[in-house]
């Protein structure tokens, strides 16, 4: 219910800010001083674009704290220094922020600020709703009301059949409300089988590998529901594109040839970044430095060339959908250490984070731990609309779905993703770093699209199927065949802005630009046009439960200072929270998964054992 | 009914803005985005007084869009690149924008603005009343009904009495409603005569001269009345006096005499606007690039000399009363045009827009319809307060007058000058670009002084009487004797700026100050003071039914490109609008007013013939 209504002219209407807005009558009006891009320790980053991040962050606190929210917005004053009108950056990150609102809005260019440094600033108007009227509950004999258990778990993905499992062996009552009509979250595996081109093989259209060395948990669940396990090929040639559309080979692991300072430079970058991300404790992230900066300002802040840059932006389009403007670097040096650093994380050999497949498609492990559950337990179809916290006053959760059913619990388990959290209304709210945490965090575009052919036709070419683009569409590709299923498969990686552009176009507009781009990679032009046989593909972006995107929210500048190290994970009052994103170890993957699960059972079971009530 | 109250120091109160404004409870805030200065398509001229004027015009659109309006501003904040504070342009503009409003005000000087070109920005909060409950009608009993008639036309002037006349031919039922206690509007005859000078002779007040070539309709009425006709003295020498006060007799017709290189610039500037304004239809003007454009920076980007543009300055403040600066260029030279072009509009000869005058005066055309009409048509002294257009959803229209009226007709023609169209209460509100018309519609200072004197000294000395000033205070002085009534007359126009420091002063002040100016323009200091007998002058700025000025209502850039070509004579509903400023040809002049009511007239009777009702 949008309380704030713009008025628009007949040709303004396009425009991200409006040219006014009207507040209604009887609304509280909240002046925001101006906000510099500053951590919460006062650290000013010299990067503006990285300062833009940490000033709109310092709005968003603001707003939270007031009990306000962005739609409340009516107007926004930015102040900049040596405003560029051809370089717009700011653009970008205002209409992430304002997520289609419409202030009214007046942009300054300015010679400087209040203190040195000081490159952004944005000030607002906005008017507060004056003190809700109580939402009206439903009359008690409208809802179904259930028996309390001892632990509810919202999500049945990886963590939340993870987390049930060790509950269930801890000998606790409890209950999973899943909002899909399935199990597996950003696990799903869909048959193939297009008449006339032979049935069989299944493509994962979300999360697809796993690994034998470091990764045991999901190897373990993998072997025990009876994976064929497919490795993934790295023996031939590696393809490289570079900005200008020019495709080079290269061994797979080595640097692409560039020129010789180019590819030092590249190499110099990489291994800075490796070594950095083993500086930090991926438990407990705490650097206010490098979480001021972007991932990109802190790149160019060690020198990094363009064709650096480049390489940077393959690795965060492939690994979150991200451009390294819109990541803090700390969040993507902590997000690689999570994986055992960006070398591991990116291999697809052993120990690598895309080594290993199964024939039968990754959801095979939800569906395996569902199969262990006892009947019932799963209620499919039912999402979670509100969960209040502590209603008896005894600790005790009562937690409301969009099916009219009220579920009550001693302890509770949200699963859900972050950007999920924000459409759950929480009483009491919860905190507000949880609350900057489920509005500030976001997905990339991140798109899988799995291109099928009749031959592996750059198998024959020598070439094993993985490259790299600077230019797109897709930024990664790699060979997902099912050779079991005689399917050939090139998933390509649909990622970041070319990934926004590509998804623009029409199905037919995107299949032949994959296919036109997979031929030039391979040199196979003839091969891709004449081999192609469907594409396959799910958009993420579109799913609600999954919190509008996929693999993994990450964080902006600023955030993960303000969380402080653990904060992710810190309960509120009898909600726990779990996911892949809360994760230690493997972040973002399966492995994190099925990890967050037993670490958050493992709170819940210890905290209803001991009877005393997690701290507030 | 001021909503906004202002805060004051002791200091203050004469300042045009207030140092705080306080906005009533319960009313809607509303902020407005800055607003630069581009016409509708976006169209950003180089010059900044030009951007002034448009980005006002922008603010003025929302509020009007957004059903606000000037007076409930509480706060401007005006962003100005390259401020000179010994150069403050925008406080002519603002303050004419402001009428006497007083809302906080901010200056924010900046190297730049949002976009390349911009110089002048200014965004505002208005405190937007809410929701109006509807104006509580008087009970039916305290008005007097009047029986519906065919036509009902509001102002007995030329345009009111001329439609009049041909609705009356047509056979259709009307009446008239006149504000003032006598017909004629903006044309007006007093007798003179003071004792022990002798009596007889008349002065117009208001309009004065007619021609015989091509304003058919004014000179046929006026010989048809009786008119004693009366030829423009254009035989003697004409003075120009310069910048330093020099004053030099010139002929009649040509260029004063400069430098060559003046001379010849002046006469160039003088024929390119000739040239440029018989591009024009002066029926559907358009031309986005001229209109974005004050008539002073069209003349400057063609490289006129600070001589030239005085000459133009001379003839904006004779024809309109107006300072170049505050014209629309496509306005200026659309005025021009409908008048034959700007050489025969300042014509005192044959064909002239000042050749012949009457000695009657000229109000006895008005005079002359009006008696032709029937008894009881012409309800004087009955100014009109609301138009409920199309009340009946039938397409009928009532109108209520401040004497506690009621007029109901089938169709209105509304003669009134369109900044009197903003004090009637419209129902429905006009649309947006009828409200912006009369909105931002505005005369310049504009007073004639007739000067009487025993002799015709300036005639004896071998001069016609013409004089122009490029410093004032009369800017232009012509012969009006009536040599018939042994009157000899000098009418001094005060216009524009010198003109409004010319009103501030006390009437001897004023009289001293005009018989000093005329003595030097024609050497004859002696004379003039001894021959001076009297001033007569009538403010027609404080004339509210004339819309507070005279002769024509002009319009600043933005405005013609936004009410389109012809879009100030399209009617709304069962309303129709004629005056002189709607004529396409004599705008400004008796013609213009005349065929303006023809061409309502017939408007109106087509439709009511046809019954089909004009599109809204």
């Amino acid at each position: 219910m949008p309380r704030i209504s713009t008025i628009d002219l007949a040709t303004t209407a396009g425009a991200y800010y409006a040219p006014a807005t009207v507040a209604p009558a009887n609304t509280q009006m909240m002046h925001i001083a101006g906000q510099p891009g500053s951590t919460k320790s006062g650290l000013v980053p010299p990067d503006y674009e990285s300062q833009i991040h940490l000033a709109l962050l310092n709005l968003r606190k603001i707003l939270i704290v007031a009990g306000a929210a962005v739609r409340d917005i009516v107007k926004l004053t930015v102040y900049i220094v040596n405003y560029d009108p051809t370089r717009r950056l700011h653009t970008r990150h205002l209409q992430k922020f304002l997520a289609g609102h419409r202030p009214a809005m007046t942009l300054v260019p300015v010679t400087q600020l209040a203190a040195p440094g000081w490159l952004f600033e944005v000030d607002a108007v906005v008017a507060r709703p004056a003190a809700l009227a109580p939402v009206p509950r439903l009359l008690a004999g409208e809802l179904a009301h259930h028996p309390i258990v001892d632990v509810l778990i919202v999500g049945a993905g990886l963590a939340g059949l993870m987390a049930a499992s060790e509950v269930q062996q801890a000998g606790l009552s409890y209950t999973i409300l899943e909002a899909r009509d399935r199990v597996g979250g950003k696990t799903w595996s869909q048959p193939m089988g297009q008449e006339g081109e032979g049935e069989g093989g299944l493509v994962d259209l979300g999360a697809a590998w796993i690994n034998d060395t470091n990764q045991r948990t999901a190897y373990a669940l993998a072997r025990r529901f009876g994976a064929e396990i497919l490795e993934q090929n790295t023996s031939g040639l590696c393809v490289i594109e570079d900005a200008d559309g020019v495709c080079s080979p290269f061994a797979y692991g080595s640097v692409p040839k560039f020129s010789d300072s180019i590819s030092s430079d590249i190499a110099r970058i990489r291994d800075m970044v490796e070594a950095d991300c083993h500086t930090i404790d991926p438990a407990r992230p705490q650097n206010p430095e490098l979480d001021s900066l972007t991932f990109e300002a802190y790149l160019r802040s060690r020198g990094a060339s363009d064709e650096a840059l480049a390489t940077a932006t393959v690795w965060t389009r492939a690994m979150l959908g991200q451009d390294p403007r819109d990541l803090s670097a700390l969040f993507f040096l902590t997000y690689c250490k999570s994986g055992g650093g960006l070398m591991q994380m990116r291999s697809d050999r052993k120990g690598g984070g895309q080594h290993l497949r199964a024939r039968q498609g990754m959801q095979m492990i939800a569906k395996g731990l569902a199969d262990e559950l006892p009947e019932a337990v799963i209620r499919l179809s039912t999402p979670v609309s509100a969960i209040d916290n502590n209603s008896g006053g005894d600790g005790q959760v009562e937690v409301t779905t969009t099916t009219g059913e009220v579920f009550r619990a001693r302890k509770v388990i949200s699963t859900v993703p972050s950007p999920v959290l924000d459409t759950i209304s929480f009483q009491p709210k919860l905190p507000p770093v949880k609350q900057l945490w489920a509005q500030s965090t976001s997905y990339g575009y991140y798109t899988k699209a799995m291109m099928v052919f009749r031959s592996p036709f750059w198998v024959q070419k020598g070439y094993c199927g993985l490259t790299q683009s600077f230019r797109g569409p897709a930024a990664v590709i790699r060979d997902t065949s099912s050779v079991p299923d005689g399917k050939y498969i090139l998933t390509c990686f649909l990622t970041g802005d070319p990934g926004r552009e590509w998804a623009a176009l029409s199905t037919k507009a995107r299949e032949e630009a994959l296919v036109q781009q997979i031929g030039k990679l391979f040199g196979a032009e003839l091969e891709a046009t004449r081999d192609f046989v469907q594409m396959v593909t799910y958009e993420w972006v579109h799913d609600a439960y999954s919190g509008w995107g996929c693999p993994c929210p990450a964080l902006a500048p600023g955030v993960l200072d303000t969380l402080g190290g653990g904060g992710i994970r810190e309960p509120c009052g009898s909600v726990h929270f779990a996911g892949t994103e809360t994760a230690v170890e493997w972040r973002g993957y399966m492995e994190g998964a099925l990890q967050s699960g037993q670490r958050a059972a493992g709170e819940v079971i210890q905290a209803l054992r001991s009877g005393v009530p997690a701290r507030l």
